[in-house]
């Protein structure tokens, strides 16, 4: 695996996209590849591993609404569950969980991309092997992916899905190895990317993190027995206590009787580089991230920005509820009052359903409201985690002068965001990216706000007590940088299953 | 309509309370009687009246999540839709919205209360009469409504919902006036109770609020076109501009030209009492009442409550989000910092599936979760609207020190709550309310609290403007008080349609 | 109740026809007012009633495909169910009948009428009364239904259906007799029409056939209980002993002791005149109708058919399954091969699903195929039991023929249809009777046949025993002659409950 | 290929299922895997294909109600669609119809067997393989599926149903020949058992039939286009012209400009042998086989009973549908009157719900009525065309009592059924087929009827004029004889992918 780190790599990345630009009009990348997920699983358990499984992934829902899946293991068989939407109320009906039998499991939730979800894409993924049967469900994105696939389908193999992680399947599957963790670490041999990857046989409980440490993975204990979540929020809401980080190329293989043997699938990188965008963005705040709360490491973000990017103004407001621990860190260190000027609705969830134009240009209206009593004549600092089309910060800015704001200042928490993530993160086109088309200025009229300001690459670095980023950065802040610390062989190939450049020649309905 | 306030308004309700309790176990009030709802009209807009109409549901969504419902006129014809569900998905679709035609309209949106949710209790109701085609929507709810319905039972009338907002539509079909107003000042010369009402008939959409002001009703214009609704932010959510409220036992009898008509229906109260649980907790903080942003009101309760109840410690936390204006006015004037102990999930949303004995016990947590970063050896304060149960309290209390609060303290922005409400708010029974039957200090134990406070009713009006509270308040305040202001006819006389206390002797299933 | 038997029926239905026409383009009749259903109800059975309702319902499922019902009574509470569809699969679950408890109850199923099913009008219908409560389900129609919801209307009654059986609770609800059996006698002295009504009461179980006999209702017994229904097949399904046809006029009052008590609500008409098309057309070939089966009723009107109308042929077929009584007599007459020269599919159930241009044009042939091995060269008789449009004897012909049939006789084992029916069956209007606007040498080529025949009058008399016709003809025939026994309120009245025609200014959609 | 006539067969298949029996209590053989089927496809159409193939699955729907599917190409993409349930009402919804473009296309529809229906076991089968996209429908069962699965496993391959035809896709995809037909013909090499088979791909619509004949394929045209199917009714329907049938071992390849090539994949059988059970029970009466009306071979088995099993009666009659055409034949040679000793209902259909214990027993009252006009006091020869398990049969024969029969006669229109089918027809196992455990007085005894005779086996050949049976039988037979036509490894072998006997380790609700 060779890092995409070179003389700049911002040039390398803009060759790319150039590359691709300059390749005309084609269809677009398949989203489907592109989501952030999360996963849970645990073994050992003293009672029927579903519906802890099934909490674990209501924790988890945060990071993907499309669809939730669990599968389990009662010593002979495996049991199980795909299903559209959220993990609650599906996952909590009894007659669901009953037929979920066993007391070690693991479960999927999966991001909510545009258009039509599928349900051949829902994981866990499920095989009966040679050696027995084999339950999967990964967190991230594998960057040559389109390229193993096309090789293995000349080789006279069959996809069932367009998801990057049936690979994992079919390389286990192919694998001659006697034993599940070598077939795992030959399959792990072939792909590069991004992996918090969970597989389940009927000999154990197997958790991997990519070499990088991309995509996060935490190790827990219930009674004892061993659980695994993308997040530490997914140990609180069943009452296991977290035990460390999974390392970037660690693979931990679990057992019934409770022992979690460590094996290193790669070596130990000298700088594990997780993204910085599950600090900044994913995570829930009450997680915590290489023994670092999220909530405390954002205000931290809102207070280095205070200290940057300083305005004059009446009140300091979050966008909620993205903005809220940056907000109350910059109030702080600002020494300006904290207060809601927006209002956040709880009843605006997503909806697949085509609505009439007058509804689609609601937009962020059906989720937040000025709050006029506080923003009336106020000059108003807003906090934000991040800005990626602008489009939703444009209907702020104007719905708070509506309201009678004096002055709208916003403050983003993150530096711009200007390339892509091929990690497991659905970032829009880069032509959609705001910040990769405008320079601040023009980004600030466009919002029609009176000041803009993001924080500085080494502002976050510092403000997160890794600083300065300098040649060994401690995360992966490719969409700040283009420096991807990967290859990308997906988008340096061009590989597609077919020439019209879509994963499948089959178009299935799935209502 | 008499008051019942006497020599001294508890000693009534006691004996109310009393009388109930010794007349031995019998069923349970149907709840279905008791539910705090939305009301949203228009008429003469410039376009089709179904998608306004939709979204001003929806910015009331907050008001009722059981059901929803719309009926318009397009000058021949009515039309209508009823769902059991949420406003979002159902009524953006376009295939739903496109049938609902016409430029006038009226819309309801229904409290979810326990039990399975019944089809023909959705709102709006809807009548052929001889003078044409009447559709009603109703907030609030009847203190007379089992009397009359027995009354009219016995008249050899059959009803169809177990609400009673059908007796509006009974009572105005049986005028005999030519006029639909007249109709429905004839039907509420007979009725007690709260309302908010809209009528929808063929020559006009008329608003009327009760005669002591219960529930709310507000006037807007949407480019000339007259809009009611229960409460301003659905104004917002259209574009539209407040007017001013409807007036306590006004009606206002809008037409398509764009005049609006006030005919007094009953003499103006000296003092009109709106429910202060509007202002405390219904409402959504970005709506005005009276003039008033519900948000700064909350936020002055805050300061008063820091006032009344100060207390030592580190930090103060809302409930989220029912505490958060509070919370931010009660860390204001106690000079201490303002942060999230705890975390609202988005995914959390109610389910009437019936689900395992250990996701039920999740309770509260599926929904906050205790923010450990901000929380570990730390004295918090942490600030509610209101308390009714208690049982949620228990829960973040023993959330917050398992994250390892050092003290936590409740305080709480409004009075106890000892009396149940008749006016369209489910309470529960009174023997659920903690205020009712333990002190403070029993309360704070039960809670596991370190210690507990609630803001004082002179308090409440102080920080109102409005104090003190004196001969003639300037709130319906029952459930602290006791002194209800209206005659309670249903309760006082016990009345029933069937013996065995229940409205109806079906049952029916209505999945 | 007037006759409307004169100087030449003929005449009077003409008159009435070209009034009708002359009045220019008006709104269609609502379907929904003609309906065939079937009614089925017990008690005092020795366990719970639900099941066997469905098991008689199931049994009559012949008489209507849109919606069944079920209403039972537990001596305490009334228990319903009503949903759109066949009774198998929805009322065979478990779950569904569990909780309709009791071991008395009525059912009902519902013709299927063309568009949009609704929700409101499925039955049985039930009002909690001063009385206590009360359930009802009607086969038949009214013929002064809408002279009579006018006149309820313009007294402030509300209609929650655009049934006619709806006027049946109003009256019993409406009367201030002390008995139900009192409050139904005089409901029935005021509608006009046909009826097999079943009414359940928590004291009785009421059937009651109108005076002239028009629609059937049959006693029976069930191990002591008594159990009404439509059609005696209904009996063979749960194993009941058929006792006897109610009478027309005749009140039965069933009780849980297994006592029938029979009331004279209307003097013994000189001579009862069932409805000629429940032995032609509606009743299933397994029933028996005044102590006649219904299929060797149908066999005999075959041979008179083949007395009157021989042709030279090689074989004689059923359209099946309608025409095969008729054929195999015939054919026994003729002294001719019975054979299928049409093979019937199983698969071809209604739907309401919009289908493409080319599935609607299938028409018949989803249902029927030629069977070319037995048709090849032949000359065939072809024999059904009614005709009422001709296009789906015109494309059979066709298929026939396409199939190689030399030649096409067509033999209709009843007379030319006319007239439409008011009693309850759903007949097009007149200018879509091909009998009323062809002569039978018109109708030979429009369907392609080389020749047509009907069964004369006098023939269908006479094969069943009651001929000739004379002045006190049998049965009820208005669809041959236009001597319709009843008056005709609404026809005459041209009684509408709006100007535009239609019953209500509502239209509601019922997905 | 071997056969598996032997010295005789009988002891050949004793053996087997002595061994069988031997082994102890196991699961029970997965009836997923023995399916009958329907198949249509048809390519060259001047239209979409897709409404022409749900027509052609409607007229096949006989041959299997748990789900159907239809996969269109139009000459860029594939597109499908596979739904649980009949083919209308899904298939003929404009939306459905309308995303299913292109004028080449294939469809299948699936028996019902008992359990849940799985949705992933739906055909037409799809993969993107390196030579384009591929889509497969098939008739019929592979009896070295089992065998074959194994060593693919073994391989690393992945299966995602647990349906024998994702062999056929697995095998092909595995090819490395360019041509899609040189990739089947290998596939074809390997796979033993029945098929009717069609594979579209991007070039050509295939149709192949197994080098025995066991299941049927047929050739039409519509306007010129290539036209097959499992059975010629399918062609009445749409309007095509039946052309020939496809030859055992035959490989037809037909394409978009009308051509049909022929190819042999295996040498011409000496004596093809499709099977009897098509002419006997699957076929639709007014299909035709090998040139010959099913209908009318039907009528001359039901002759020869009549000539071999004589029995002094009052009337013949047939269990409907099954039984009319061979009672009609018997009738006639028997000289003896047809008549409807049953009457079948026609909302009976299957139903997965499961119902009450009352409604269980309901059993084939569900469906058919004792006619008691027409059985009253009477002596009936009952006519079927098969006797599987015998419960119906003895139901019938004493609701036929109950109504008055006399004497009940049973004739079955084919030989006892004593051995199992393992080329796509899904027989109950050998303990259950009461011809493999009774004798026929025993079987009398059981049914309760007067008399039992069956169809002899050379009666049966004789009727068809392939008599007598002789050394090289023209039918395959091996229900009546033991004698299978091909080798059964899986039975052999006793392969199985699992210990436990089950396909997967794997248990999936799939509501």
């Amino acid at each position: 695996m060779s890092s995409h780190r070179g003389a700049d790599p911002r040039t390398a990345a803009a060759l790319r996209f150039a590359r691709r630009a300059a390749s005309g009009p084609r269809a677009p990348l398949p989203r489907a590849l592109n989501e952030e997920c999360g996963v849970f699983g645990l073994i050992g358990n003293d009672g029927p591993a579903a519906s802890r499984v099934a909490m674990g992934l209501h924790a988890l829902q945060h990071r993907g609404q499309e669809a939730a899946g669990i599968c389990t293991f009662d010593g002979e068989q495996f049991y199980a569950e795909r299903n559209l939407g959220l993990v609650i109320p599906h996952f909590t009906q009894a007659h669901v969980l009953e037929q979920l039998e066993g007391q070690a499991g693991i479960g999927h939730t999966r991001y909510s991309t545009t258009g039509a979800p599928n349900r051949r894409n829902v994981q866990p993924f499920y095989a009966d092997l040679d050696i027995g049967g084999v339950a999967l469900a990964h967190n991230g994105n594998l960057t040559n992916a389109r390229v193993l696939r096309q090789r293995l389908i000349q080789q006279g193999r069959i996809f069932h899905t367009t998801s990057d992680s049936e690979l994992f399947l079919k390389l286990i599957a192919q694998s001659r190895a006697p034993q599940i963790t070598d077939r795992v670490r030959e399959a792990l041999g072939v792909v590069e990317g991004a992996y918090g990857l969970l597989v389940l046989s009927q000999d154990c409980l197997i958790g991997v993190r990519d070499p990088v440490g991309i995509r996060p993975l935490v190790l827990g204990r219930l009674n004892g027995a061993p659980v695994l979540a993308s997040e530490t929020c997914a140990f609180d809401l069943i009452g296991a206590e977290f035990e460390r980080d999974i390392e970037p190329g660690e693979m931990v293989i679990c057992s019934a009787d409770g022992t979690v043997k460590s094996v290193r699938i790669f070596p130990a990188p000298a700088h594990p580089r997780p993204c910085i965008f599950e600090l900044i963005y994913f995570a829930r705040p009450n997680s915590f991230i290489d023994g670092q709360s999220v909530y405390a490491l954002r205000k931290r973000l809102g207070q280095r920005l205070a200290m940057e990017s300083p305005v004059e103004a009446d009140l300091v407001a979050p966008i909620p509820d993205s903005g809220i621990a940056a907000a109350i860190g910059y109030a702080a260190q600002a020494r300006l009052d904290y207060d809601m000027a927006l209002i956040r609705g709880h009843y605006a969830g997503r909806t697949f359903i085509e609505p009439t134009q007058e509804m689609r240009e609601l937009g962020v209206a059906r989720k937040l409201s000025a709050n006029k009593g506080v923003v009336d004549g106020k000059r108003i600092t807003l906090i934000d985690d991040s800005l990626v089309r602008g489009t939703t910060s444009k209907k702020i800015t104007a719905m708070l002068r509506e309201a009678g704001a004096r002055e709208v200042h916003f403050r983003i928490a993150c530096p711009p965001i200007v390339w892509p993530d091929y990690y497991g993160i659905d970032t829009p086109d880069r032509d959609e990216l705001m910040a990769a088309t405008h320079t601040i200025d023009q980004m600030r009229d466009a919002i029609g706000a009176d000041s803009l300001a993001f924080l500085s690459l080494d502002g976050i670095y510092d403000a997160l007590d890794k600083g300065p980023r300098g040649e060994a950065p401690a995360f992966t802040d490719h969409c700040f940088t283009g420096d991807y610390p990967t290859s990308l062989a997906d988008q340096d190939s061009g590989a597609d299953c077919r020439p019209s450049g879509t994963l499948s020649y089959l178009k299935e309905r799935t209502a």
